[in-house]
C-alpha cells in the first residue's frame, strides 16, 4: 500500500520515516573518493570514538545493517551450544522474526507474561532451579527491551536490579535498544545511565527508527566479548562493505545530540496524542505513555472508520488496542489532524 | 589504515568506491515523507518491474542487504535438510564469509579444483554418484560466480551446459553475481542472456560493487521459489525496515543502462591496466583479463616497492601473484599513474 | 543413586526396568554370524514387514535409538528453514531435551497451555492467522504426545479432529508415541486406530519405556515423506550400524502381541495403585488415570517421608503434586507394598 | 542384501560381525531389577572407573550410542560459533556422515590431502595464517582418525606432535578413535600412549566395530570441557535412558583387556590376508596393513568374480582398490578360503 504524496502521516511505525536531513547529509559528505571497506576507515574510527565518549571507555561498538541483525549478533556473543535466553513473551526476537532466534542462534527462548512488557528479577530467579539440569537448556542470557515493545521503560535502576540478578547467577544481561534514544529522552537521563552503569553486558543502540537510513550498532561492555564480534558480525550477514556510509550515519546521530532531539521530539508528539485522546469518548489509554509509542483501546469501528484515512496497525485486534506510534518527522500539525479525525470518528 | 585525500586511488577492490551520483541522487530523491516499512512502497515496486524488464516476466527481485546475504537467501531457496552445493574451491561461499554457508545454511561444501575460477559440466557429472547413497549429502545446487573469483567469465553458452547437465539430475544451478554487471559488460551481451536463457534458476545481482551504497537482489527464476523468499530474507536479517533506500539503489542502476556505463568503464580500465604492463620486465598476467580485475605476477621486491603508495591485496604471496580491481570511478589518470609507479619500480 | 538389589520397585519412570525376557532373547538369537550393517539385513526386513502389518500397507518403519531421536527425525522430515510446530507447553519436544528441537530443527515451537496436556483443534485455529505473515514462522506441524506427558490419552476421534483441521490448513500431525502402546492399552484399540486411522503422517512408536534396551520406531505414512528418512537418520546420528539388533528388539514387541501384554499389564498397575490411594487421607489423583502414569496430590510431608524408600519425582513441587510411573515389570506386589508404605506415611 | 546362513565371512566391515559372547554376556547380567535411568547406575560408575583405570584419573568417559555422536558430542565440545575444523579429506567426519559434522556443528571442515590418511604437523601450520582474520572461519580443532581411514597409524611421536603444534596455536587436538584398540594392538602401546599421554585432548573410543551391540565413549581429557559433555549428549539425542545396559558393553571392552584380545586378533587376521596375497598376480596392497583393514589394488575382472561370493567394497573403483576388512571374530579358516577364491579367480 503505496503511500502518495497526500496521505496524512503514517502513526502505524517510526519505520515509514525517511532519513533525517542531518544524517542525509553525513552521508553525502562521506562520498569523498576511496574508503577502505569493512570499517577500515576514518568515519568508523569517528563512529567508535563516539560511543566511547557516549557509554564510557569500556564500551566498544559494531555498525551493523538493521535491528534484527544487531540482536541476532549481540545475543550470539553471549551463548553458548545448549543454552536458553529469557525474555518477556513479547520481545521482539521472540516473536516478529520469522524465527532467527531458533534458526540463527540455536537457542530456546523461555517467555515470560508480563505486565507492561517488563522483566522483573523475580522472573529470572524463577528459572535459576534449572541451572545444572543436564536435560534443559541453561538460562544464559537475559533479555529485555528498552523501550519495551509495549512503550514503557525500565528505569536505570530497574535495569540494574536485573543485571544484579542475572549476574549473581552467571547470566549476562542484553538489552534490544532497537528505541534506546526514547527510552533515555523519556528517563531524561545520559544513555550512559541505562547501560553501561547499570551493568548491562551488550545492547544494541538503534539509528533506524530514529532517522537513519539503515543503521543500528552493537555495543558491548563486557571486554571478554570484544573479540568475537568481527567474526559474528561477518557470519551472520551484517558487515557492510562500505561501512563508511553505516559509520557516518551513526556518528550523525551521536553529534550535536541527534539522538536526543530526535527521540524527544518523537516522544512529545506521542504525549501530545495520547494527551488529546482523554476527552474523546471510548477511548482510553491501553498502557502509559512513555516513548513514542501509544498504545490505546477504542471501539472497532472507530478504528476503521479512522484506517480509512490513516495508516496503524492493531495491537490485539481481539481486544481492541491499537498502536500509534510517532516518529522524529511527525509535527504538532500531524498529531492535531490526526485528533481530529479520531474525534469526528468518535462521535458520529 | 584510513585514506587520505592525498592518497592515490585505491586498486585493492571494487568495495574502496564510494556512491556513483546518480544513485546517491535517488536516494535522495526518494526520501519524502512517508512510506511503508518492508517493501510495501512505490520505490521497490518499480525495482521490481525493472527486474522483470531486465530479466524477463517470469524474474522476481527481492532487494537485500550485502552480497554475503544475497548469496545465503538465494542458496537456502533450493537446500533442505541434507544436501550439498557444488562449487568451485575459489567460491566466495567457500572462502570469505566466516563460514556463513555452513552455519547459516548447514550444508557441505563440496569444493572443485578449477582453471580459471570455472566449473565444467564434467565437475557436476563427477559428483552424481553420490545421489541416492544415505551416508552422504545430497548434490543440490551448483553455485558459479560470475564474474569468478579469478575475474573470468563464463560464457551464456558454458553457462547453459551447466545449467543443463544440473537440471537433467535434478540440480538447480545458482550464480554469484556480485559482479553480474561486469561479465555482461565484457560478454557484450544482455544481463537476460546469462542469467534467464542461460537456464539460471537463482541468482545474485550485485550493486554494491557497481556503484551503489549498499543494495543486492536475489532474483528468482523459477517460479516455485519465489514465495519462500520473503520468509528467508526476513530470517536471515536481510530485510532492511526503510526498504525504499535500498530498493532505489538498485532502480537507479537499473535505469539509463547506468549498471552497464559503471560495469564496462572498470572493465576498460582493468584493460587499460593489463596492456600497459606487458612492456613492463618481470610482470606478467596471471590471468586473462576478463573484468574488472588484473591478477599479475611480479617480484615480491617490486609488489613491496609498489604498496608503498598503492592499495591493493596479494592474491598468493607464495606465487607472487596480486589482484588489482578497478571501478566504476577509476580514471585513465588513475591507471596511468599507477602504470608508471609499477615500470618506476619494476626498473629500479 | 544406584539401586541396590535390597532396593523397592522404582516408581519414578517406566526407564528403569530392565529388558524383557522376550526381547533380550530375540537380541541374543540376532547374534549368529554376519550381518549387513544399517538395516540392509533379514531382520530389518522382518521389522520393517511386522510395522506393516500393524500400521496399514502405506506405514513404513525406521529403527532409531532413542526417543529423542525418534521425535527429531520425524518432526524433520515435514519442517521446512521458517516453520513452527505447534504442541502443548508441557510436550517433551518442548521441554525436556536440552533445547535439541530448537538446535538441531532451527525452528520455533508455539506452546499452548493445556487441560490434561491435550492440545484441541481449536489451539490449532487460534494460531492460523500466522499463515503467510513473513516476520513469523509459519505453522508446519502440530505435534501431540499420545500418552500426554499428563498421563492422559486422546481418543481416536480427537486425533482425527486435529488431524483434520491441520490438514485443512496445510500442516501436518505428529505424535509422539513414546508411550503410544500404553494409549492403545488403555483405548482398548489397536494400534492403527489411533495412527493410520486417525490421519497421522508421523509418528513416533516407542519400545525402551515398554521393555526395550533401546530402540524406537519412526513411522512414516505419508508416502512422499519417506525417501528422506534415510538421510535425516544418518545425519541426525541415530543410525545403529549393527541395526539387527535394534530391529529385533522392535519385531519382539510386535510378536505376539507383546507390545499390548507389556503396555497393559503396566496399566492396570498404574490403576491399582491409582485405587488404592482413594482411602489415603490427604492423597488425591490429580489427573486422570489413563496409561501407567499416575499423578497426584499429597502433603510434603508424606512425599518425603514416603522417598525415603521408594524413588519417584515432584511434578510440580509447590504444587505438592508427584508423578508415579509403573512399568511391564511392576507386580501387584509391588503396588501393595507402596500403598502399604504411602498409607503409613499419610497416617503418622 | 541380506546375508544367508551359508554366506562366507564378510569381508566389507567389521561392523558385519555380530556382538562378543563376553559383552552380550555383560548385557544379559546387568538386565537385573531395577536401576535408574540416563547413567545413575552402577554400571555406569564402574565404566567410568574403567576409563579413569585405562586412561589416567584425568580421564572422564561418557558413553553414547554411535561412532558418529561420539565424534559430534566430542567436536561441540571445542567448537565455538565461527571455528573450523582441519582434517585429512579422508576423515570420517568429512565424508560420509550425510553433512551431519556442518549441520550439526555448524562449522567449516578444512580437509587436507594427505598420504596414508594421515596428517602431519606442517599441515596445520599452513592453516594458522587464517588465525586472526575476520572473514575466515577460525582453525580450533585438528581432528585426526586412529586407526586413519586407510588402516595405518599414528605412532605415540606423530600424535604429540601434532597436539604440541596445536596446542601451541591454540588450537586443541581430537581422536576419532572408532578403532582406537586396533591401533593401539597394532603400535604394542597401552590406550593411553596414545591419547593422554601424547596430549590428545578429546577422544571417542569405539566398542562397536570391536565386539560391542552398539556403545561407544567420549572421553574427555581437558577438565575444562567436562562439564559441558551432559547437555551436549542429551542435545545431541546420543543419551540412552536405560544407559546400564551401554556402559556394561563398554566395561566388557575394558575387562581382562576383551579391546584389546579383540582388536589383536582382528588385526592378526589382516596381516594374515595381506601376507596371502603377495604371491597372488596381479593384486598388491596399496597401503601398509597396521590394523584390520587390506586395501589392495587388483585387476576389476578378479574383484568381480570375487564380489559373488564375498561380500567387500571398492575404496577407489576407478583405481581398482577396495578394502577388505576383518573383525574380531574372523578366523583363520575365514582368510584361508577367502585367500583360496583370490588366488582362483586371479588365476583363471
Amino acid at each position: 500500500m503505496p503511500i502518495d504524496p497526500t496521505h496524512p502521516k503514517s502513526f502505524a511505525s517510526d519505520n515509514h520515516a525517511g532519513v533525517h536531513s542531518e544524517i542525509l547529509h553525513a552521508i553525502t559528505t562521506a562520498n569523498q573518493g576511496d574508503a577502505p571497506a569493512y570499517g577500515d576507515d576514518t568515519w568508523t574510527s569517528t563512529f567508535e570514538h563516539k560511543i566511547k565518549e557516549t557509554f564510557g571507555p569500556t564500551a566498544e561498538g559494531f555498525a551493523v545493517l538493521n535491528g534484527a541483525g544487531a540482536n541476532m549478533v549481540g545475543l550470539a556473543l553471549m551463548l553458548g551450544r545448549y543454552d536458553a535466553i529469557l525474555c518477556a513473551d513479547s520481545a521482539h526476537i521472540a516473536t516478529h522474526e520469522t524465527g532467527a532466534t531458533e534458526r540463527l542462534l540455536g537457542v530456546k527462548l523461555r517467555t515470560v507474561p508480563t505486565s507492561q512488557g517488563k522483566l522483573r528479577p523475580d522472573d529470572i530467579k524463577a528459572h535459576l532451579n534449572l541451572l545444572g539440569q543436564h536435560h534443559e537448556p541453561q538460562p544464559a542470557v537475559v533479555s529485555i527491551s528498552q523501550v519495551t515493545e509495549l512503550g514503557t521503560c525500565y528505569s536505570p535502576t530497574e535495569i540494574a536490579a536485573l543485571a544484579e540478578t542475572a549476574h549473581a547467577s552467571g547470566l549476562r544481561l542484553h538489552v534490544d535498544g532497537a528505541r534506546l534514544a526514547n527510552a533515555a529522552a523519556h528517563l531524561n537521563c545520559p544513555l550512559k545511565a541505562i547501560t553501561t552503569d547499570a551493568g548491562v553486558d551488550v545492547f544494541s543502540f538503534g539509528g533506524t527508527k530514529n532517522g537513519a537510513l539503515a543503521a543500528e550498532a552493537v555495543v558491548v561492555l563486557d571486554p571478554s566479548l570484544t573479540d568475537a564480534v568481527p567474526y559474528l558480525r561477518r557470519q551472520s550477514l551484517q558487515l557492510a562493505s562500505k561501512m563508511r556510509f553505516i559509520s557516518a550515519q551513526l556518528s550523525a546521530l551521536l553529534t550535536d545530540d541527534l539522538w536526543h532531539r530526535n527521540a524527544s521530539h518523537a516522544n512529545q508528539m506521542a504525549l501530545r496524542l495520547a494527551n488529546g485522546i482523554t476527552d474523546v469518548p471510548g477511548v482510553s489509554l491501553a498502557q502509559p505513555v512513555e516513548s513514542n509509542a501509544v498504545f490505546a483501546t477504542l471501539p472497532h469501528a472507530v478504528t476503521e472508520s479512522l484506517r480509512q484515512h490513516y495508516l496503524f496497525h492493531y495491537w490485539d485486534e481481539q481486544a481492541g488496542t491499537v498502536r500509534w506510534m510517532t516518529a522524529y518527522d511527525t509535527t504538532e500539525e500531524h498529531v492535531d489532524d490526526f485528533l481530529a479525525a479520531l474525534h469526528k470518528a468518535a462521535t458520529t
